[in-house]
This record gives C-alpha cells, structure tokens and sequence, in this order.
C-alpha cells in the first residue's frame, strides 16, 4: 500500500478503516541510503556462521556438521579469540568501577602500586565514571594524547585539536557527515578498503570515488592513476572533497612508503581534498624495514605550503593493536588545520552525541600513557604486549605460507594490521556455479568454506577488487593455525577438484 | 574562495599555486544540516559555565568571580553531581573488567557473593567485555530485558525484537535515520522537547513537525490540537511519518495519563505513524496517583486493531532512573510490530556501528534484573535506590515552592523525570535588552543568572515554548538545594529591580 493510498484512507478513517496490514516503515518507504548501504564484515556469510555456532552449542556433534567450531576470522575482534587483555589497563578499570577498591586493605595485595596510583589520579580528574564526561573527552587525557603524539612524531600536538570517539568508526562518520553536503559529493576511498567507508558514504548519501592500490606493488598506491581517477570523477560532475587513506592497510595489510605518503600530501594540497588518515593499526607493524610513519608527521616534515595548509584528520583506536579492547569503544582522532568553523561543527556533533564511553576513554589513557621503566607494572605490560605481537606476527607467516602453496591462491606478506587479503584464481565452472547461485564467486567460495570448514572469512567483493580479480580477507588472529591450515587445505583441494576447468 | 574558483586553481597547479589559505571545510561547503542542527544542552551557556569553572579551578577566590562554584543544572548527569553510584552494578563491573579478581582468595572478603556469581554467569555469556558483542547486544543480556518487560507490562516480549544500544539517543538517531527518506519527511515531536529530536531531524533534513504540550494541564497533550497541526503539516506538503512521545516528559516533567496514551495510540493507528516512545524517565515517578505505563502495555491492552498493527519503538537508558550511568553509554529499545524490512534495516545500522559499549551493556543487565529479596545485596541495593529517589523528589519540592514564590515564575509539580520547567514571564524592559544583545529573552535571563550565581540552566528556547512565554530548565540533581535557592532568590530579585517595568 502505497504513502499516498494511506494517506487517503487515514483522510476517511471515521467511515472506512485503514488496511490494519499498513506499515510505515516497509522497503518502499525506509531511507535509501540505508538500503543501499552494505557492510560484508558482518554480512550475509557472517550471520551464517552465527547459525552454525549456534547449532554446535545447542547440538554439539549432533548437530551434523562437518567441523566441531566455528572459526571467527572475519573481524578484527581478538579477545572473542584467544587474545588476553592487557593486564595493567583491566586493573585501572575495575579500580575506577569501584573505587570503593582504593581504600580496601587487601587492594595493595592484589593491585601494583603504579596501577592504583593511576586509578586515584584518573578519578580525580574524571569524577566518576558514570558521568558524562567533556562532549570531546575527559580534558586530561586529551593531554596526554597531545603528549603521546608529540613524542610519537617530533612535532607539537594540542589537546583543543583531540576528540576522544566511541571507536575509530563513530569518528569517521561524523567527520564524514559534517563533509558531505550534497548528492554530488564524493570520497576517494582505496580499493580494497574496509567496507565501514562505503557504508558510511551510502549513509550520507555521496558518491564513493574508488582508487586502487597496486597488488603487484605490495599494495600500494599508484599516484599517476590516482589522479586518472579524481580527474575522471570531477569530470563526472562529482565534487571530490576529501581522499580516505588506510595506513597501515585494511584489509591488505601494506605500510605506505614515504614517497607514497608525501605524494597524497601533495595531492590532497594541490586538489584541495580533505586528508582523512586512518592509522588504526599503527602499532600492527611487522617489518622493521617499513616502519609506521603517521601523517601528521609526513605533513609536518614536508614544510611550506603543504605543512600547515592540508586539512588532515588522523584517527586511532583501541580496538586494534595490542590493546585490542574493541567491545569498550574507544579512540580519538586529531585535527590538523581545520577551519574553526569546521570545529565548531565537530564539536557540535559530538555533543549531541553527549561523550563518549568512560571505559573506552580510559583505555585511551592506557594506551598513549602505558607504565614506564622501572614502574612496577613495566616488565609485565611489555611481556604481555610483545607476546601479542609476536603470535599474530607468527601466525601470519604460517598463514600467507599455507595460502602460497594452495592451487591458484597468491598472497602478499603482511606488513601491518590484522588481515591478509589473499587472490584466489577460480575456475570458469565456479564462476559459473555461483552466477547460478545468484553469488558473487568469491562470496560462493566463501560459503562453500564456512560450510565445510567452519571458518568464516569475508569475500574480497565485500572490500572492492580489481574488476575480474577475487579474494578473501582473514584475519590472522585465531589461535590454532595448523588447525586452520589443515582444514583450509582440504578444502581448497576438495573445491578444486570439483569445479576445476 | 568558492569551490569553482578553487577547482579552477587546482587544474592549473603547474603554473600557478593554489591559495594556501584554501580550506576545504567551512561554513560554505559544510553539510548544512549539520550547521542547521542545535542543541542547547550543551551549548552557549554550558560552555560559559565551562570558562567560568575553569577560573575557579585555576585562581579560587583570586578569579574575582561572585559565586565559589558553579552548579551544573543544564544537563541530567546525576554522578557529576553528588549522587553515587549502586553498589551491586560497579562490584559486577570491577569484576567482570579484571577477572582475575574472581580467583583471588580476598575476593569473597571484598564483594558480596551475588555480585561474584553473577559476574561469573556473565563473564560466561560474554566472554571478555574487550570483545565487540552481537550488533544488537549480548544474546543473554537481551533476554532478561525482554523478561524485565514481561514483568513490567504483562504481555510477551521477544529477544529478537530488543536491540541494546549506546544509550537511547544512539537509538533515536538510528531509527530517524532508517525513517527519513526525503526533505518532505516530518516527525511530530512534543513542545516543549529534548532537543536531541530537533538536533536528529535537523541532522537528517527532516521536518520537526511541533505539538504543544499544555502547561496549564500540568503538561497534558490536546490531541485535537495535535490533529490540527498534523492536517497543517500535510497540507504544507509534509510526509508525516511518526510521532515522538517523551513519558515522563523532557523537560516538562509530566506523565501522561491513560486517557492520553490511548488517544496517541489511535491517532498513530488511523494517521500511519510510528511511535517513538522515548521512555527513559520511567523509574523516574515521585506521584502514586500518576504511575508509569509503558505505551507497549498500553498498546496491547488496547487490542485489535492496535495491538498488533501499530508500529511502537519505545527507548530505555541506563543515564537516567536511579542508575544514573551515563558515561557508560547504554540502553535499549524494543520493537513492536515492525515490518521483517524494517528489522533488516535496523540490524544494519547497528552492525555498521560494530556493538553498543560492553560496560553499558553488563548495566543494562543490571537495571533489568537488579537483586532479589533474599540475595546477599539487596538490602544496601534497595536502600541506595529508595534514598536516590527520595532525595531528588525532595530537592524537586522545595525547588517548586521556591519558584513559585519569586516574582512573576509559575511552576507545575514534578510528577516524573529530573527537570523543573518553570515559566518566568520578563519585564519588556528585559526582552528589549535582550534584543539589543541579541538573545532570546530567556537566553539573556539565564546567561546573566550564570554570571551572577554560577546557576547553569537551559532557556527554555532551546526546547521550545508556546510563543511569548519564556521558560528555563533546571535539573533537581544538585546538592545544596537551599544554596541555590538562596542563590536563584537574590538574583532574581536584582533582576527584577533592574528591569521591573
């Protein structure tokens, strides 16, 4: 039943009475822009694996299935793995839940001084954690950011430019929605990239202006067809306002070279674009040789006009790392040379959103301010932190090991992040089959392996791919790798052996 | 520099530099519906009342200032004030963040046996609160809100249907954003109003479409006057597509009667509208004869052709009612007849945001299935709920006679929620030299009520008023109720002489 029908009915509802079936809110009426918008990381194959788990927990072998769990390699999420949290930052929590803590006779028993020395003075600053705190975040662990990031690149950072966030993704969206003013507005974003941009573009109804990154190059980014690109878009009628930049990549996993980096400062300066850096997997680097480099730095070291002149926002996150406190929502992004009338809507934004989550702010607090040598907590949090890096780094070599020697699968090594994001070459006759499943193939392929396997892992086309070309994105965050390996591999084969041309 | 003029620029970089000075973003080229959007709560005067604590805190007695503090009575945040936090909630919370704590052998010393069991129970439903949960919240968690609303109403609710949140405006923003489709989408929202539903219709580019609450019939809603508008709004053109109730009221502090909500419920029926039922005020009741009734039991017992066609999202929080939690971020809302589409979309929007924060969540547990008569806490529980409430119906009292003792202010009881909404009517002398200040009379009234008392409070044209009538909102939050009295007493009067006609 139509708007317009409805609205004639509900004109005569003292003789004829409306069709009680009517809603308000059907596909014909939703918002667009949320119909359209799509995020695979927890889409269709995802929710399928939730079934499948279930039906082992209610079931167990029972159940029928051919695998006995269900493996979650479908979103960066480590502590739902085997990823323990860092001790240090769990004891400021639970001392600032309940300060009643502080002054209990036993707590020096089982708390480290420097621990509960840190929850005494966060409360002092915070009040309670109950509150609402400053709509940008507590003011003294925006210093402390400030300092982290000083410390971090050399170059000077203040708190009046530092907006604590409910996660990296609640900062992008409202950036992204302050940016947008139009249907003809648009975004570069790389592709592959982390499908919370789309999603989010889809949102604010503008326009996606899709880049890719280089395979062959250890995905990086080719500035030349860059701005093919953006000139093709402008010439399109799209107003480009801002590039989207992930660095350390999503879900590839590259670091960007410097030349890389001064290239899109340039760019972003010369074609007046928004730089948007997300560097939520700063600390996710695994190669000595391609250190994580932020862009506040590049910008600041590149000089006139391009250092104080390119409007850049950097975001971080607590969710990744070796923090990897996703479910507390937590992070902060840094302004550089915003207009002060864009910060006066930033800011806006943020306080109709009240604040963000306490508990996400003080692990904010933990992260850019971790114990210090000689503190007390020091020799644990640094065992307990290089002991994460360490297992994922392992885990990767296994994996992008594994993955080379499967029939038709390339991969590249893992510089940073949590992902890899290997090619799989699939036959005409799986193609075919998922055309006739009314699948992308590499979505086919994903099912067909959650099925058999239990693994769940996110097609490449939830991410964006060169046309022609399909992928998966794993994480390498589960524990039981030869596991994953074995089960991968009988797969693949079992997979091939079917559909092989 | 324009847009066109920049581009222009940009295409010629090799010849000649673009003007540094170029941003991107400013008011010119910002979504102008972000600028658009306000949200008076924490606005001009909050932020003053910020300046101004920071003299305090910075110089004392030396900032020349005219009060020793400033009391915050412009937002509901009751543990910045001087309420405490419940027990029984923060002992789960400290547990379920350093689970350590639940093997060491002080614990059973430190925390009541129910508090350990049940941050066991949880810990085993959840896994690690550093997990991003289920989109919609912690399976588990969501069926005890569904058996909390069992108990509340009488009638079933289901799992499926409840969808935890970070907090109730992280809900409202995500249902009007599913519901606007179009410049010519309108909400009907109450006047007087939290101004989070004009800030999120703004944001979305929808229509407020206003109803005036009747402040002679303590707050009541003219449902013919409310038809009225209704018919105007369309007959401007306006997609009406659903209505916001607010019981208990923000900021007017009444509860609906029966009569009311079952006017609403058949109006929303017969017109096709969704009703929003921001219900966050409901432990928040200080009159017997005016209980809270939720509009889905209202709805229910209303039967066919209501019961199971008119589509209801009612909203819930942990900030408010006795809890008081609001830098955890948490709530719920519930569907109730919904179209299959509309969930679909729903869930989408929640999985982009990942999860609602896991500290708000384990307090949602808590609010919905707080202890049992018989458990080891529920004595100090209930005793800190029953003086919660008492104290704020105590302060709201005497604050009442005092308003209504000074010149020129009426004000209604307060039957439900943490405000007081009195009407002051200003001398024209004062509107005049408001004018010339440019500021809404009531803006002027409290800005100098800032300045002279450290009293924050909201004008009331931050949530709207019948024209010509001047209002403000104050929490009954804060302490020392005869110290603001005293304070408010002293300027008032000054005001008055210096305005009086």
């Amino acid at each position: 039943m139509s708007y317009m029908s409805a609205l004639f009915t509900s004109a005569r509802y003292h003789t004829k009475p409306r069709d009680p079936t009517y809603r308000v809110l059907t596909n014909e009426r939703i918002n667009k822009h949320v119909l359209e918008a799509q995020y695979a990381v927890r889409g269709a194959i995802p929710l399928r694996a939730e079934e499948l788990r279930e039906q082992l927990e209610e079931n167990g072998a029972d159940a029928g299935l051919p695998f006995d769990s269900v493996v979650s390699c479908n979103i960066g999420n480590p502590q739902q793995l085997d990823q323990k949290p860092l001790t240090f930052l769990r004891q400021i929590a639970a001392l600032t839940e309940y300060p009643d803590l502080l002054n209990h006779p036993s707590t020096a028993q089982i708390f480290p001084q420097d621990a509960i020395d840190r929850a005494r003075s966060l409360l002092q600053e915070i009040g309670s954690v109950g509150a609402y705190s400053h709509s940008m975040g507590v003011p003294a662990i925006r210093k402390r950011v400030a300092k982290f990031i000083e410390e971090r690149d050399g170059h000077p950072s203040s708190p009046s430019q530092i907006y604590l966030t409910a996660g990296a993704s609640n900062g992008v969206s409202n950036l992204l929605q302050i940016l947008i003013s139009g249907p003809l507005d648009g975004v570069l974003i790389p592709i592959p990239q982390y499908p919370l941009y789309t999603a989010a573009l889809a949102l604010n109804a503008a326009r996606s202006v899709p880049y890719f990154l280089d395979e062959s190059a250890d995905w990086g980014l080719d500035v030349a067809d860059l701005k093919k690109n953006l000139a093709k878009a402008r010439h399109d009628g799209t107003n480009v306002k801002a590039m989207v930049v992930i660095n350390p990549g999503n879900p590839t996993g590259n670091c960007l070279t410097k030349q890389n980096m001064e290239d899109i400062i340039r760019l972003c300066y010369e074609e007046g674009l928004v730089l948007m850096a997300d560097e939520v997997y700063q600390d996710n680097v695994y190669h000595e040789a391609q250190p994580f480099v932020s862009f506040k730095k590049a910008l600041r070291e590149m000089g006139a006009p391009y250092a104080d002149n390119v409007e850049l926002v950097s975001f971080h996150s607590i969710s990744k790392g070796q923090t990897g406190e996703c479910g507390r929502r937590g992070g902060y992004f840094e302004l550089c040379n915003f207009h002060p009338e864009a910060e006066e809507q930033v800011y806006k934004l943020a306080s109709v959103q009240l604040c963000p989550p306490l508990a996400g702010q003080i692990a904010v607090d933990v992260l850019v301010s971790p114990p210090k040598e000689g503190d007390e907590s020091y020799a644990l949090w640094k065992e307990e932190k290089e002991g994460i890096a360490q297992r994922l780094k392992g885990r990767s070599e296994i994996l992008v090991e594994a993955f080379r020697q499967l029939e038709g699968v390339t991969c590249n090594d893992a510089n940073g992040a949590m992902y890899l994001f290997p090619t799989i070459t699939l036959p005409k006759k799986a193609v075919s089959a998922a055309a006739d499943a009314h699948q992308a193939p590499d979505a086919f392929y994903a099912l067909k392996l959650l099925e058999a396997t239990g693994i769940c892992v996110v097609p490449g086309s939830g991410f964006g791919q060169q046309p022609g070309t399909w992928h998966f994105r794993t994480t390498f965050l589960a524990p039981g790798t030869e596991d994953y390996v074995r089960r991968l591999k009988k797969f693949h084969e079992d997979f091939m052996d079917e559909y092989r041309d």
